[in-house]
Formats: structure tokens, C-alpha cells, sequence
């Protein structure tokens, strides 16, 4: 029998809680032992949970207890999460968590205590929700060096980005997704896009070795874009999503989160709702992308019991790989203002407007939608293209990065 | 060092080769330990290969060279592959393999060969070429109970039906298939299903324990869908993919391979070309899907080098969950008669039509394309949609079932 604790029994805690309950046989089936939640931390009390009576207010209870070998951090922010983990894994206990936060704050240094105490501190859950991707970088991707990823990795987000192109307003669709209880009654973690970076640094630690700070990238939300935007994405065979994107450049690490225009034969355009997909480039096996529900209370449940399984089956292997990264200095923050990439640019479509595109940008491709002149620039910098913007005399109306 | 051999330097076994050269220094940093290619056995010989030494025709080579411990068997076919994989596992080498027509007919006895002498036998590469899937399933969905999966699993079918969706014929497509690589002279194994049959009976035994034949489940190939199908599933908003199938059905299990339309908020609508994407239903994490390339060199030989990276790591270790099923019985097989699915059926367009399909199928929503009438029926099993046709008393013109 392996006893685990569960530290916080909010949504995704008490959603493990019913996942080693409700799938009790199939765990034991593929373990060949029992796995059991022995104690519960939190604040409150829970009289009307059948695990109710396994709820302490003292962390102590499950840090001196030595028959709890695995210890589930799912109480979410900086503090004490990160206390709790570090001094559970210094006694010895495995980890795993949800936290993103944590995970993207000060999961190198967590790996290393990990490490030198022999368990192990696993975070599948920590990005994409339910859908297996860190494992699988780590596991199947292992053969091949990992050049980008994109990902929609924010359900929130992607919600209301759905309920636009449906034509709903920024602000309607941010209501629903309220009432739905997909968005905080704060919402500016993900609508500002924090949730996002959290998770794409932890992408950029795994597929580049270097931890970024998600304060320190440049990241840009979705509560700019109007509708005027999502149909001009429409005119030009695209939908918008919130894109996660991070790229080894000339050996540092770019990581960045903004609105996108994604090409419908790019899979990323596709994912809808609070779905999440992430689209990783390896140099062997080409584009691979995982796909699935980004958060809610089971799947996400789902995948930090799938940690456990894993602490579990390997416990008596001293040979176990896990995922190596080290803290990111200032030399290895790739240089934003360097990065270039095709943007969509509109402009109010006044007299003369697509004349005065073509003599500075070239022969692109125009739309008008509404009383805007559209187009996709080719690939430049920032700063070009703010300048090639200048240029023009028209008076813009949005700017917006595109997938590719 | 690990020492590993090739069986078979055709494309797949070339690729192995390929990835453990040109990804070295990261497989290396990643297992701690260098891995190398000692012997390739194949009856040809590569004068312009850099691993034209390495080969040998002779079996017995590698069997009988204690130095191999990891066998990499990329031969096709089911003899000698099956035969000489025994023999390894046997030996006590592990054996990874790309061939699924040894796993479908023979991984529930290699398996438990595997586990009788302490070795491992992986097949990551069996399934979706490059994606990975196997590992995920086995291992990140190990707190789930499975539930059902549907698949687009050959690529070179998907790469006939997207062309076909851009108006291309089934004979044209087939041949601009075989032009560019993807399809075999001859094209039987693909066009008529039963390379995805071999592919959904592997997962349909990693999801539900029981290994069924690939022969005796319902197969449908491509060959006998016309650009009106295609047409009918575009006015119907989906487009058409050839599914492999499997579900739970009454404590036994169904497989099955048919084309499918596939309504366009279906994740698996968008995929196109040779790729492959393979949809997963668990009952706590709900769907996740896997996309990516599903064939070609160096994608498939970059799954066969996980497999081997994942036996390297866990060398040392004598608790390694391996995938376990069984072979089936004749009591596992569900009945397929009994399965109900959605269909859409078109019907020549003749007067009185739509009355007479109203007062058959009640209020379903038909459209018109070409000289055919088409809609989508209620859940029903084949034989009473069969009858239900019959009473209509209209010209048939095609059925094909709904994914849903």
C-alpha cells in the first residue's frame, strides 16, 4: 500500500481525491499495489466529503509522517506551496503538482533537492491541464532535439477567443466564460496572458534546459482584440489564438506569449473552447502536437495521479531519468527586439490606401473587411515593421503576429 | 556504451541509424551513456553507407554477441521478424520494433516472453509512425479507464482522401501517392484497411487488455468512395477520413476499420496529408488527441530510438510497468451486427424523394448534391438501417457511417 497526502483540497485536489477513488482497481491493476490518500491539508474542513475525515490544518501531520511517501501539492500561488514542497522533498517524499506557478518560479532549483534527496518532483499537470505532454517531451521526444513549440495553453483564453469568432464581444465572452466558471472572478492572469508565460517557460526548461522567468518575457494577452480583428483573421484564412511560442536563437532561448493569426492548415487553428493543444518541432520526428482538455477539475486530476503512478512504479529504480534544468541568467535571454516573424497589419481604408500598402510593403495581398484594408506583412522585426508602419501615412488600426 | 543491432537497413532500419548518429550528443547528454549501432543485418550490402561496415547477413552475429543488449527489429513482415525476435528476447536482449503486423499477430506472446527472461519489448513506433501514443497510453493515461479510441492511422489513405477533398479521383490520387513515395506498388494493405486494422488491434489491446486478430475484425478500405462521397460530406459540414475504431461493448470489445464522415468540430476533421492523429476517450481526462506524422524515415526511426532511450534509462531497474494483454478469445469479440452507429446515406435524387425519406426516417435534415439526396440517420445498427433503405424504396448510392 502507498499512502500519499494531498496539500489543498480545491478543485484539482479534491478531483485527485476522486480520481484514485473512482479508478481505485484499473491504478491498482497497472501498479500491482493499492494507492491511498492517507491526509489532506487545508484550511477548511470538508464534513459532507467522504474524505472529509483525512483533512488536517497541520502540515506537520504529513511531514513527520514517514508511512506518506507521496505528497500532491495542489493548493496553487508562490506560498507555502513552494515551502511545503521543498521541505517534503528534503524529508524525502516524492512531489508532484498543478502548480504552475510554482513549477515556472523555482522548479529548477525544486529538481535539484529533488535529486539530491533521491525522490523525485514530477509537474505533468502543471501545463496543458490533462493532456499528456511534459512525460512525452521528456520520454518520446528524447531522441530528437527540440526546436520550437506553440501552444494554446490557455482554456480561458481560448474560450472567449471562440465565443469572438462567433461573434460575440471581448467583454460578453469574458462574462460567459465567468458564469461558466472557466474564468476567475480576477481574470487577469489569463486574459493578461501570466498564465500563458508560466507555461511556456516550463516548455522552454524541457525542450532548452534554461528556466525563464515568465516575468522577464514578453507577453501580451487578448484583451485588445475586437471582433474588427477576428474577421479581418477570417478574410485572410485564419483564426486568432493566444499563442505560447519558444525557440532556441543562436543559442539562447526566446519564449514569448501574444495573440496570433493562426492558418487553418496549421492544427493549432482548429482547438476550440477551453481546449488546449501543443505543437512541438523535434529535428527527427517533425511536428508532433498533444491535444485535450487544458484544465478543469478530473483532467487535470488525471495527470497529477498519472505522476503518481509513475513515482510509484519506478520507486525501487535508482536509475530513473527526470527532467534537468538550470536557472536562466541574462545571457540567456534571446534578444526580443531581434525576433522576426510575419505580422498581420490593418489600416483604416482611406483613399489611396492600397497604393500607399504596395509602395512600402511590396506586392502583398490585400483584404478590406469593414473600413479596414488588411494585409499579412513578410517577416521583420518589431522595429521594421513599426517604422515600414510610419512610412505609410495611414493611420493603423491593429497589429497582430502571425503563426509560422 | 550500449551496443544495439539493426534487423532490416530498409527505410525505417536506415533512419535508426540516421537519428542515433545525428542526435548523439543530445541522447547522450539525456541517458548519461552513448549508444551505438554494432551490427545491421540485412541480405543486401551498402558499399555507400557510413554503416556499410556494420552489416552482416548473418542472424547469428547478433544473437550470439553477448556485447548486444538492444535489438532493433525494422524487417517487415511476420517471418523471420517474429522468429528472430524470439530468438533476442529469448537471448535476454531487449527488442524494440516498428512492425506492426508482429505486434498485431504475435506482441501478446512476445510480451510475455519478454517479461519470462527479463527484457523489455517496445513497439512505440508500431502505432502513429513518429507520434507518440503507445507510451502515453501505458503511462499517462494509466489512471484512466479507457474508453473508446478513433484513429486516421495509415497515412497514405488520408493523403488520397485529402487529395480526393480537393477534387482529385481515387485512381489520380492514388498514383500521385505512389509518385511522391507513400504508397507501395502495391497498395492493398493500405487503400483496402488493413494496415489500420493491425494498428487499432494494437490499441484496442493496450486500452482493453485483449489482443484481436486483424483478420477477423470489420474491415473497410478506401477503394470504393467516389468524389459525390466526398461532396455529399462537405454539404454535410464534415469531411471523410478512413477511422480505425474500438470500444468496450458489453465487457468485450469492438474494433472495427470503415471510412467515416467526420463532423469539422471533430478534432480529427483538420488532419490531413500523411499525417495521422489518434483520439483518446478516458473516463477521467476525457478526449486527448496525438498528432503528427504517422510514416516516413526519420519520424518512425526517431519512435524506434525512444524505445531504445527508454530501455537504456531503465536497464537497471526490475520494476518497469510493461504494456500487458492477452491473446482474445473467440468470447472477446463483440458482435459487430449489434453495433449502432450514425450513417449518412445518399440516395438518387428522384421525384418525391425527400417525402419518401421523411416517412421512413423520420425528420432528418437532407441535402441535395449532384442527382443525390443525402442526410445523416439516427443510431442504428447496420441491419436495420438496411431494412430502413429497403422501405424507402429509392436507388441507393452510397452508405457511410458517422464518427461520433
Amino acid at each position: 500500500m502507498i499512502y500519499v497526502a494531498i496539500l489543498g483540497f480545491g478543485v484539482v485536489g479534491s478531483g485527485a481525491a476522486e480520481v484514485l477513488a473512482s479508478n481505485r482497481a484499473v491504478i491498482e491493476k497497472n501498479l500491482g499495489k493499492a494507492v491511498t490518500v492517507k491526509r489532506i491539508l487545508d484550511l477548511r474542513e470538508f464534513p459532507d466529503s467522504p474524505f472529509g475525515h483525512l483533512v488536517t490544518h497541520d502540515f506537520n501531520d504529513i511531514l513527520n509522517d514517514p508511512e506518506i511517501s507521496v505528497v500532491a501539492e495542489m493548493m496553487g500561488g508562490s506560498h507555502p506551496a513552494y515551502d511545503f514542497t521543498k521541505a517534503c522533498l528534503e524529508a524525502g517524499k516524492h512531489v508532484v503538482t498543478s502548480n504552475k506557478e510554482v513549477v515556472a518560479r523555482f522548479g529548477a532549483e525544486l529538481l535539484e533537492i529533488a535529486a539530491a534527496h533521491g525522490v523525485r518532483y514530477l509537474f505533468e499537470a502543471s501545463v496543458g491541464g490533462g493532456i499528456p505532454v511534459i512525460r512525452p517531451m521528456v520520454n518520446d521526444l528524447a531522441s530528437n532535439e527540440i526546436e520550437r513549440v506553440d501552444g494554446i495553453l490557455n482554456g480561458t483564453t481560448n474560450y472567449i477567443l471562440t465565443q469572438m469568432i462567433a461573434g460575440a464581444t471581448f467583454e460578453n465572452a469574458l462574462k460567459e466564460a465567468q458564469a461558466k466558471g472557466y474564468a476567475e472572478a480576477n481574470p487577469a492572469a489569463d486574459v493578461e496572458g501570466l498564465d500563458a508565460a508560466r507555461k511556456i517557460v516550463i516548455l522552454a526548461a524541457l525542450s532548452f534546459g534554461t528556466l525563464l522567468s515568465p516575468d522577464k518575457i514578453h507577453c501580451e494577452g487578448i484583451t485588445k482584440l475586437t471582433l474588427a480583428d477576428v474577421a479581418v483573421a477570417k478574410k485572410l484564412g485564419c483564426s486568432i489564438k493566444l499563442i505560447g511560442h519558444t525557440e532556441r536563437s543562436n543559442g539562447k532561448v526566446l519564449a514569448m506569449v501574444s495573440p496570433r493569426l493562426v492558418p487553418l492548415d496549421n492544427p493549432l487553428s482548429g482547438i476550440t473552447d477551453v481546449f488546449n493543444g501543443i505543437l512541438v518541432d523535434a529535428n527527427m520526428v517533425g511536428k508532433v502536437m498533444f491535444y485535450g482538455a487544458g484544465a478543469g477539475k478530473l483532467p487535470t486530476a488525471s495527470a497529477v495521479v498519472a505522476d503518481i503512478i509513475d513515482i510509484v512504479a519506478h520507486m525501487e529504480s535508482d536509475n530513473v531519468r527526470a527532467p534537468k534544468f538550470t536557472v536562466a541568467t541574462d545571457a540567456d535571454y534571446a534578444d526580443f527586439s531581434a525576433y522576426a516573424c510575419r505580422t498581420c497589419v490593418a489600416f483604416e481604408n482611406t483613399a489611396g490606401a492600397a497604393e500607399k500598402i504596395a509602395a512600402v510593403f511590396g506586392d502583398v495581398k490585400t483584404v478590406t473587411e469593414g473600413d479596414r484594408i488588411a494585409f499579412i506583412s513578410d517577416e521583420m522585426t518589431e522595429k521594421t515593421l513599426t517604422d515600414l508602419i510610419a512610412k505609410t501615412d495611414l493611420t493603423l488600426c491593429s497589429r497582430i503576429r502571425v503563426l509560422g
